[in-house]
């Protein structure tokens, strides 16, 4: 592909002579036959020495590269980029006769079901479906059209997902939810008779969970996209265009708005509000509701401002308290001197 | 079925014109053809827009519905009625000719093998157990009755089982324990040649690990519970109805008595200690043995008052970090003054 | 096995009569004919009591038992004997008829592939891999010598491993990183084109998650050793001889040296760099780079000496702020005492 194509497919300014392109690489690694991109000013050192044989990038830097393509959003139209050289895994197409499907199921045009990929009693895949080796969805579930079931993905029985939705491999959607009640002394599960909802474009990384309600349904919003490892609780209802980073934890019940940021390792306590557009900092613990537009941190979480003071002051408590006690000291022989001098 | 038939099952008073219902469902979303349940008081302004037909609750609230059902115990008795209406998942029974089951394996009546799941050699399975697609049982497994392996969860080789246990799906029982020794410079693995015990009624959630011990048994009372995303390490003992919520983490050979709640998130170092009836707060860290009945939270875990206090002071540490050199400059003042008047 | 000839075989000295044993066993669990090892002081007290034929220990603990088994490094003699009792899991051997082998991929000879176990187009396994029930090779991958694939791991597309690699149960190797980009007021996947590159003796927990490179390799270096349910981040570079506990989260683009040790539930934010030779502790939270050799924990990351006043400083807040308070009120009272005397 030549550097000129590139630019005329996405709008980028070509500066500097064309020419042909095999793929792309990061700055450091690329070869002189391949196009890298530059968004993070962390990385600014490696663009001089960078070998690639054109960079993505905004302007302003245009002139520390040999060539460059000038974009006003670089890491965007590197996703373009790459895009025109992914590869779609896996490259079986069709029905294996190695899976197992019952009789009732009914898969849309253009469905790719492999090797031990199980489909249960009643369920319905729209079209361009495609379910990995080992993926298994149960009864009546209801997929739309172009789901990927990556290997080992789960969909339990009723589930219900929008079009275009992908689960990792060993995401498990639709487990019952934790609820156990004492009946004679004994520990029950509380049935979850409910089921779990994901609207269209909804992304759940691996070994990622979401549970069934207890009654009604657990919901992810349209194209909300979840990280691997994270545990979303029964009965939580989460927005649109969510972003939640590896190993979050939300517990039941909890209701979270469009366009929320959750780092890595966070949770939220059950049944609280959060509104639009949170973002929460990585291993916070957020143990009251948040409005909508709050940005913050820590465990319990507070808003950005008193988080970064709070924070910074951890690890100088012991500091503090060598104060205090010097204070303390002061005051005493302060009060004492005092004391003798009323005398 | 009949609100008075429900009524009489549960040993409830029905408040109200008898009726058909048709299921259950939440105070919000049912129709006039659901019942609901009334159990957290935070939901309570819910309960007069309900279109519920009945709702189970205590007396004292029963003059706020059209139809109560009265129970001592709402939450409980929702989920005796909510067995009523629950399905197991998979409609398949008997076994599978697209399973994989060692000849010399023993299972007892009424098993129900999906297909590509695997029984190894000489393993045995009581009456009523069901293993659905993708799940796994190694070698010289011992399975009680009525207990079932949910798609894709791993029971490795020598692990014990009592009667209704529930792995859900991508459950790891009997992984190898984390020990690594460096022998000549390299990092040889220490091999782990002991087993897993879980204990009757333990449910294991999607996608948690149990570790394989290094000598002896990791071991699970009976009836207790784990949440999605747990690690047990190898060698730990965990006693009987215990209520472990998602992600929480428990390091090797630690020692946890019966009836322990630990919240999401939480952790627990080797080695330790911890007594029965403790309740550990969300995303504690306990770093020491904890005496029975004490509930806490934080890391370092503290008891409950302790804890509660220190907690809300966080975000005030930039406030304290103020006052603090606010009176250092005050007492500095007053020092000089004093001084001053001394001359 | 008699214990002269566990002796001879790993020189150890052995005190007291020569004798018949059957296994090994803890110090508690132990029966006459099985021999134990005694390697944590927290353990002395049972060293009385045990049962145990022999105990492998240090010369200086020999008197305490009736038979000693002396060794410098009596843990990793044990691991060296337990060697010696470990079986492997899985008795099948050969290419199951009830697998998935694409035409193109390349076995080298002894690898055993299970039942439900499906290999892709042109991917390669060195001799002697072993591939269990449920486990998924993608296209295009490579994998050393003696790899062992656990029932139900997941290696996806144009993944590379070294020798001896092990992958537990659950665990995913090359799954999408975590990318999104808003185009056009939509969240769209940024394709992540790289890969995965294990080397030789790298040790991958059940459930735990190593994300594919959005350009480039995420890698893990020799002989590195993570727990279940860790998540490693798309383009992550990750030392030799390393040890992750279980429920660590490492974000993306961090770059982590060479035998580092990060306890459970640890994270480190992205773009970080990790020197060598650094421990973490565990739930600590690293928002900052760590240069080589320190010890620390906390959050935010802190080093050993300060971590641990901090640490003990926090049950300690509520009386720090008590003692402020009434500090606050002396010098107010002193204050209107000198200003009274003033008068």
């Amino acid at each position: 592909m030549l550097l000129s194509e590139l630019a005329a497919a996405f709008d980028l300014i070509l500066s500097g002579e064309d020419c042909e392109f095999t793929g792309l690489s990061t700055l450091d690694e690329a070869t002189e036959s391949e196009v890298s991109f530059f968004a993070n000013p962390r990385y600014r050192g490696r663009l001089a020495q960078s070998r690639a044989c054109a960079v993505i990038l905004t302007a302003n830097y245009a002139h520390e590269v040999k060539r460059a393509l000038i974009s006003p959003a670089p890491y965007r139209d590197f996703a373009r980029a790459a895009a025109l050289f992914a590869r779609r895994e896996g490259e079986f197409s069709g029905i294996s006769a190695q899976s197992s499907i019952h009789p009732s199921a009914r898969l849309g045009e253009n469905c790719t079901v492999h090797p031990f990929a199980h489909i249960g009693a009643r369920s319905s895949l729209g079209p361009g479906c495609v379910v990995f080796p080992g993926a298994y969805i149960g009864e009546d579930c209801a997929l739309g059209a172009d789901c990927v079931l990556y290997p080992n993905a789960v969909v339990l029985a009723g589930v219900e997902m929008g079009d275009g939705c992908i689960l990792r491999s060993g995401a498990v959607i639709g487990t019952e939810g934790f609820g156990f009640v004492r009946i004679d002394g004994k520990m029950q599960a509380v049935p979850q008779i409910g089921s779990v909802r994901l609207e269209g474009g909804v992304d759940i990384g691996a070994n990622s969970c979401v549970d069934r309600a207890t009654l009604g349904s657990t919901s992810i919003g349209r194209d909300s996209k979840l990280d691997n490892l994270v545990q979303i609780g029964h009965n939580v209802s989460l927005g649109e265009q969510c972003l939640i980073i590896s190993q979050v934890g939300i517990a039941g019940s909890a209701k979270v708005g469009d366009r929320v940021t959750m780092a890595g390792q966070a949770g939220i306590a059950g049944h609280l509000n959060i509104g639009d557009d949170v973002t929460i900092g990585p291993q916070s613990g957020v143990p009251k509701d948040i409005p909508g537009g709050v940005t913050g941190g820590g465990t319990p979480f507070m808003e950005s401002g008193i988080f970064m003071r709070s924070f910074s002051l951890l690890p100088r408590l012991p500091e503090m308290h060598k104060r205090l006690l010097r204070l303390e000291k002061e005051l005493a022989a302060l009060k004492e001197l005092m004391a003798k001098e009323e005398e």
